[in-house]
């Protein structure tokens, strides 16, 4: 198993913000500053052609430890951020952009890609869960969250499904096609943002990926607006769901 | 215009809770306790068959002064809590109980019963808003929204449509019959509950709903579960949306 390796370290508005390595995938850790008693975890994705350190990114982990003192931890996906592209992964960007100028649908390439990205992430996701649950601050047994919307979806749906230590998740903003099936292996509490005018997404998509998971607790936000006006205030909303599922069951710091 | 005639006062947990008439009409109003500085009003309506000290209305009201500060004001519906029944009320009624019974639909009794009840209840509403902005801790200019689901949907629609006081509202729990014309002139912030599994109005009814509202910042909020398995954590959600919109513009206290 990898252990957290910390590259860098600042403190910013009472927030304490690690850059980390595990097994050389680049991450950050933002947690309570000064941390001291151990605190849940919420593990949170990046959209596809951002990074880690994206403005939303740092700005949602800020509500999150602000609003309920958790950890936050955010990894660069598979060629993001700091990391490598494949041929591959040149190959579908490059279809992207093609789409976008000629005017056509995103969907098909996106759907395909993220699903590619998503089963490369998820072992990665786990990995580093694995050596974030080393920390003392952390622990091998306390609640674990994922919060990711778009691409960040796309390889949270089925790490998720996979992960049993993740016990409540918020996800959004994205295809059902390769997603139903593992949404509908999922049983913890979601909620799940959507965007009700989104020109990409169809508005029956969306509600179909709502839809497919199996959780008896699950909200659906569905705001007014197109795919990138996803309003602010539901960063607030994500937080309140975490305050609300991860914190009943924290377990007593152990001697540190 | 009718005057606000205060008939009972109690205090209980940081709450000031005022027993009043207008013209007649019985309602309650909540305040912070003790109130000194002029705040916004939320008028909320009671469901269908209850009243308005039925348990989730003190509820209610108490998250949204606690956490907003607000007064919050509710009124009995015609043919409801302490007000006669007409014969119409009786008739309708009788033939909501036998649908019940029968295990028919009762989705077009409550539609045309409710627009009914809306018909009525609407000019009261004016006049105890009219009555209520009489009172030097409300104000005639002050920040107003209105709060109500199901019954008080079906009141709240065209109340709003036609109320230009009213500056964001909660809905839910409806059909879009009757609904989705005056739906279609309202164009202020909207919050909107529905049940992802009610047995009464069917999903792609409520969806409608939400659809026909004109406003260009609305936000559906919809959990799996049957009809009257509506959370309770969304009468937060409802109190974090008026303190959203209806303190940004509270006007400065009149001397007092």
């Amino acid at each position: 198993m990898h252990s957290v390796q910390f590259t860098a370290e600042t403190t910013s508005g009472g927030v304490l913000e690690r850059d980390f390595t595990v097994g050389g995938i680049p991450g950050v850790l933002w947690s309570p500053a000064p941390t001291s008693e151990r605190a849940p975890l919420v593990l949170m994705g990046h959209g596809g052609g951002t990074h880690k350190k994206w403005p939303a990114m740092p700005g949602r982990a800020h509500r999150i430890v602000h609003g309920c003192g958790f950890h936050v931890a955010c990894i660069d996906a598979p060629g993001h951020g700091g990391r490598p592209r494949t041929p591959y992964d040149e190959q579908e960007i490059a279809a992207l952009y093609r789409a976008r100028e000629a005017g056509e649908p995103e969907g098909p390439i996106v759907v395909r890609y993220n699903a590619d990205l998503a089963e490369r992430a998820v072992p990665e996701w786990q990995a580093t869960l694995d050596a974030l649950q080393g920390l003392p601050e952390i622990g091998a047994d306390g609640p674990v969250g994922y919060y990711g919307l778009n691409m960040a979806t796309a390889i949270g749906v089925p790490l998720t499904a996979a992960e049993p230590r993740i016990t409540a998740a918020v996800f959004g903003l994205h295809w059902p096609d390769a997603l139903a099936a593992p949404a509908g292996r999922i049983t913890v509490p979601v909620q799940f943002h959507l965007q009700w005018d989104d020109e990409h997404i169809p508005r029956e998509a969306g509600l179909a990926l709502f839809d497919a998971f199996a959780s008896a607790e699950k909200t659906l936000h569905a705001n007014a607006g197109r795919h990138k006006e996803h309003p602010r205030f539901e960063a607030d909303s994500a937080a309140r769901f975490f305050a609300r599922h991860l914190t009943r069951s924290v377990p007593a710091p152990a001697v540190n």
